[in-house]
């Protein structure tokens, strides 16, 4: 490995340039001749009858081209991962961003005013806007056909025998946690350009972040609108940020399709930062009961959580999170006894979806401030419990996951060294540490049937190399990663590569920008297929040098014999010969890649990820008592990455994932009234921004994962996943309150202070 | 081949739809944002010295970008098949097309307006305007770095003895024919945008005809101009004409290019339909000596040429169109004697390049004119001894030809049938048939180092696919041709075939649209990557269905035992199982087919196709002796075509052909006075339209050709090669006056019946 020349090198982004220039076309930015505006008109109540929807004076405004309401939707036609979801309402409203009708008209500004002049009438309907509330006996049903608010989703997890293992457990803690909506932020807003060719073929302009998958989306649409056996094409404009919020199919996509359909032209909406707020799907808030034991030497005994997650209207794949919570509730430290039962409640409130860590941050943030909370009813230094259960390579945990490379110990060790644990811990002088470590998938996750990806790579005579991959470039740096991953295995320059990752028609499959998984699968798949052309120039080679292929390699786009150097041939002239001897060829590799990790069966065991990523965070706080307002002095985050490719890169993802969380920690928090969102801009919404940075150290472990590209594992997700509790653990440290509902706001450590009698 | 479903099937072309309604992106539709229009000024004489440019006021022109003369050009970089050609002149013009001067603007009537305002001071220079003025000892040369006025091009043929053979042939016809210029009247003008990125990689929107060669070019260029390492990309346009006049690069694009480089936007050049007559080069003319001979029973003894081209100014790719006669020179009839020297000289005029048929338009006047005039000599049926001398299977031919499948007999047949050969022939009543022969390379034609094409494809789930061909649509109908064979082999649809053919990011290297080439070597290369997705299936499909892949097929998308047709699974079933599996896959192949051919020796023997076309067309014509008027009465073009794929786009090749042969014979003409044109516009240029077509049979002849993809050989060009020989014999049997030199004009007929005393 100590002869990578581009791999693990701090390579800038290759798209970085095109970003910072303002060259870059964003959906906003895109064009196609003859293109519509489509604007959508949203429900004015969260739960309201619909008795009347006028469109007659819209339809008159000059330049209006079509208006659509859910008459307009043909054959019923429900979208979502339990297909609950009409593009456009009809008869009834469930949540507040339910879409009504829609316009498409020649400009953005006429789409706009003739919303203002579709008239509906509405019977508003008492909401019920809190899951507790809808989960009890006789409450209202959301959806009429469904007998219960609880969606049939089968989330629990029964591991070894939980009510014995309490009986045997020296100290027992328990409480409840409870987290907040926060929404992705995403500097580039939702859009798509929908656009039929004669043959009602459709081209979708997206951003989205699973492009295979929302292919197949709309196709399924097609079908129902009465377009069989229809193409669809997705055509992905550079992204502004995903994080899981552009992880599914939403309604303004359908009813794009919709007008684009009933124009006979290319249809665009973009969302309005406004939009961009209230109708995307933010990260499910949750409701915990936790209860953690452990021996009399603080080896953990048992888990049980309880957890109730707000699914809003309707369902998206982000009902899917318990399955990733299962993740750290299972395999976060070893323990053997799990209980986990997980219900999904429809509300009147908005509908969740994927975000960052998909669950995991929510369930991290119980078990590690439950943690703190048995430690110390123990009497054990929380440091030295986390180093007692940490998980070590070899485990095979409760779930069957099989842990294969494992630097917990190490990041534990590294947060406690840096943030200087033992000198500054138990103070109690207002300023105070804390850490808290995660698990997360590391090597993919198998929650679709395929976790593939594909890649061709063909290279001219020159040695330049286009790489066409299925994964997608979010702004994660996949074009950089696979890059150097393609170089290094061929010998030549990162400018030697083309990355072509942005349309279905010439990118081979791939489940999507998900679960961190985008190095590992994507990377793998490039490796493979770069290995298959090397062989070919090596064979090609061999037989110039009069060599072994085996005993060849190249590097600065020179093929050489390993045992004699002297022996060597320039790659273009290799190249050449392939091409032009006759019976020639260029060459050409292709690869799928599809991990050898396993879907859950039907008790939630399975080898979910090849392998594993852990980290650990520390944080020290200073918490001022007269405003309640928490400072983050210090802030380690310490990674097992397996390892790393582009330390910059990786690093940034790191900052990155800390900043996000320290937003969801101390701030970030959607304000619902009555369903209806009342913070839906960057002002009242509390993002953290440049000027809110902390001092974040990302420290980079690597531990050489076998199945991983160069020894990669993915890292997208985890630089948020343990940075509420770590901050939570560091509060109670300094000011001995712990605050167990996200954000941690002044208001909540002044009440919690006052509670305790720690100021007047 | 009976139970074939796609191929052999008359499909409308796909690409139709969106040319009849105007949907196509010609370059002309094409815009990139910043882009700049630029404009080129031209000499004002054919041979001049430059005394002094003045761009002062140009520049000086609000919404000017730039203007650059001969002195920007960098590094002295020439461009053209000898790097002859300066993209902009200095110190001499060599021609009236000769660029001096270009300019960038934000619009182009302001690069237009700016054009005007560069002042040019030149002192005319006596031209030369006749090849063989330019061959006469003393004569001026037109580049005084080269020795002589004539290339040093090779261009010798010698195959037995001629000399022998004339003293034992009973009959001898000799004379001297000669042809003009005509131009290609693509309505697609040329044009192109030349685009940097910010790391200074370009790209080219172009309508090429050989993007994998024009991406070599450029990098050429690039590296001149100083930027080595860079990528070049070509994304071709809805190409509107080819017929060979995108067969190189020229001056414009380089211009382009040196814009878009000094001003770092995107430069957009498209010619004017002036600009495209006077600034693109034309067919060659060409001056012939031609003596050919029989013995007593006809066989063919000899054949001997010489033949002067005028070159032109500066040297293209088309200055080797010698090398393409030779194929009917040295292979046109069993003739075993072949001497042919071809001189190409420099002049002041256009210089040529390639235009369908490459040559053998010129040579087979001679030879079919000729063949005419011997077999008067020799007391024989035109038709006879074409019979008599006819090619056939097995044959090899004096330049190493090997003749694989040939219907010529049968084609030849087919015209003296149809054309009532026997009861028309020899009325001399002013109405007259005529025939001639042709042969062409039908199987590719190895003029570069390589031949190949490239191919991808991927197949979804659904069993729609993805043609990632390096085979370029201009206009010939590839795409659908493609589409066919693909769909053949896997069983599916036309429509679930999308071709992708615009773009060398994505689609596999092709040595160019030209030598009537794409169905025959793409149409192989993608049918080598249909077979091998096929086998993938099959393999699959055989473990499902408990069969032996070998006894399997595909028809309608659903995979069958041809044992037992109830043993079958659907398509998309198979490929779900391929993709869903653990370690799954999606089907990618990729193909390249470089044909088993040759390249001509030093000797000019080699195989330079796998398989070559032949045809012969026959006419009957009415000549009016008071205007010298030829109307055609009837036109039969029989062609020998292996496996026709698609009659209905085979027989629009045919038509298009013969109408562009019949425009060549009786009517196009380029006039030039001095060295420039004259009638460079669709008025005075005599291009047959629509309501000068005649009646065209087309009949398709099939030898099922071994190497041909589904038996298939090329035929994009041979629809004209053999027309003008044709109709000037119909003439001679009407009224007997035989005009030697192309166009066939009224003025040239009466001329010739007033000189033989045939009027007054």
């Amino acid at each position: 490995m100590s002869s990578l020349t581009k791999v693990g090198q701090r390579i800038p982004k290759k798209d970085a340039p095109l970003k910072v220039t303002g060259a870059a076309i964003y959906i906003q930015d895109m064009k196609v001749p003859g293109m519509l505006y489509g604007k959508i008109l949203y429900s004015k109540y969260a739960h309201a009858k619909i008795l009347k929807i006028d469109t007659g004076k819209a339809e008159k405004l000059a330049g209006v081209r079509a208006v659509l309401t859910g008459a307009d939707v043909p054959n019923n036609f429900k979208f979502g991962f339990l297909k609950d979801n009409p593009p456009l309402k009809t008869g009834k409203v469930l949540s507040a961003r339910d879409e009504i009708a829609a316009v498409a008209a020649i400009s953005a500004e006429i789409a706009e005013e003739a919303l203002d002049l579709i008239e509906v009438e509405y019977e508003e309907l008492p909401g019920i806007f809190d899951p507790l509330d809808a989960m009890k006996e006789g409450a209202p049903l959301i959806h009429e056909e469904f007998k219960s608010n609880v969606l049939k989703l089968p989330w629990k997890l029964v591991a070894g025998d939980v009510e014995e293992a309490k009986k045997a457990s020296a100290y027992i803690a328990e409480d409840s946690f409870s987290t907040q909506w926060v929404t992705h932020c995403c500097l580039g807003t939702s859009g798509c350009i929908a656009a039929f060719d004669m043959n009602n073929n459709l081209t979708m302009y997206s951003n989205t972040q699973i492009p295979s998958l929302a292919q197949n989306d709309y196709l399924e649409a097609l079908k129902t609108f009465g377009l069989k056996n229809k193409r669809v094409r997705i055509i992905q404009c550079v992204i502004g940020g995903g994080f899981g919020s552009k992880l599914d199919t939403y309604a303004y996509e359908y009813i794009a399709i919709l007008l684009a359909l009933k124009t006979r032209k290319p249809v665009k909406i973009v969302f309005s930062r406004e939009e961009e707020f209230f109708a995307t799907s933010p990260r499910q808030c949750t409701i915990t009961k936790i209860s953690q034991g452990c021996d009399k030497d603080g080896r953990l005994t048992f888990r049980e959580m309880e957890m109730v997650l707000d699914n809003g209207a309707y369902v998206s794949w982000g009902a899917t999170t318990p399955s990733v919570m299962m993740v750290p509730i299972s395999s976060l430290y070893k323990v053997q006894n799990i209980k986990y039962v997980a219900k999904c409640v429809y509300t009147n409130n908005t509908y969740s979806q994927a975000m960052r860590g998909y669950g995991n941050p929510q369930a991290t943030f119980a078990i590690e401030s439950c943690l703190d909370q048995l430690a110390e009813k123990a009497g054990i230094d929380p440091l030295e419990i986390r180093r007692i259960n940490a998980n070590e390579p070899g485990e095979i945990t409760p779930q069957n996951f099989r842990i294969t490379s494992c630097g917990m110990k190490e990041c534990i060790d590294e947060v406690a060294n840096r943030l200087d644990w033992k000198g500054k811990r138990g103070k109690h002088n207002n300023r105070g540490v804390g850490m808290a470590s995660l698990i997360h998938v590391g090597g993919a996750a198998r929650v679709y049937k395929s976790d593939g990806c594909g890649t061709i790579i063909k290279m001219d005579d020159n040695g330049k190399v286009d790489v066409i991959t299925g994964s997608s470039e979010i702004g994660q740096g996949s074009e950089t990663i696979i890059s150097q991953i393609v170089a290094e295995v061929l010998g030549i320059n990162i400018d030697d590569i083309n990355v072509i990752n942005n349309d279905t028609d010439v990118c081979p499959w791939d489940v999507g920008a998900h679960a961190s998984r985008t190095t590992f699968v994507a990377g793998n798949s490039a490796l493979g297929a770069a290995r298959k052309i090397k062989a070919q120039i090596l064979e090609v080679a061999a037989k110039n040098l009069g060599e072994d292929p085996q005993s060849l390699d190249i590097k600065d786009g020179v093929v050489f014999s390993t045992k004699d150097k002297e022996k060597n041939i320039p790659l273009s002239k290799v190249l050449r010969k392939v091409h032009y001897s006759l019976g020639g060829r260029m060459l050409v590799a292709e690869n799928f890649y599809d991990p050898p990790n396993e879907n859950f069966d039907q008790n939630f065991r399975g080898n979910l990820s090849v392998s594993y990523a852990y980290g650990a965070h520390g944080v020290e706080v200073e918490v001022d008592k007269d405003t309640g307002q928490v400072k983050i002095l210090n802030y380690i985050a310490a990674h097992d990455v397996g390892k790393a490719i582009n330390p910059m890169l990786l690093e940034g993802q790191i900052y990155g994932g800390g900043l996000q969380g320290i937003g969801y920690a101390l701030g970030e928090r959607m304000i619902f009234e009555k369903g209806v969102l009342k913070n839906g801009n960057f002002l009242d919404y509390k993002m953290p921004t440049a000027k809110d940075v902390p001092p974040v150290q990302a420290v980079i472990v690597e531990t050489d994962e076998q199945a991983g590209p160069f020894g990669a594992k993915g890292i997208g997700e985890p630089g948020l996943v343990p940075t509420a509790p770590a901050i939570a653990n560091a509060i109670y440290d300094a000011v001995g309150v712990r605050i167990k509902d996200l954000p941690i706001t002044p208001e909540k450590v002044l009440r919690a202070l006052q509670e305790k009698g720690k100021i007047a």
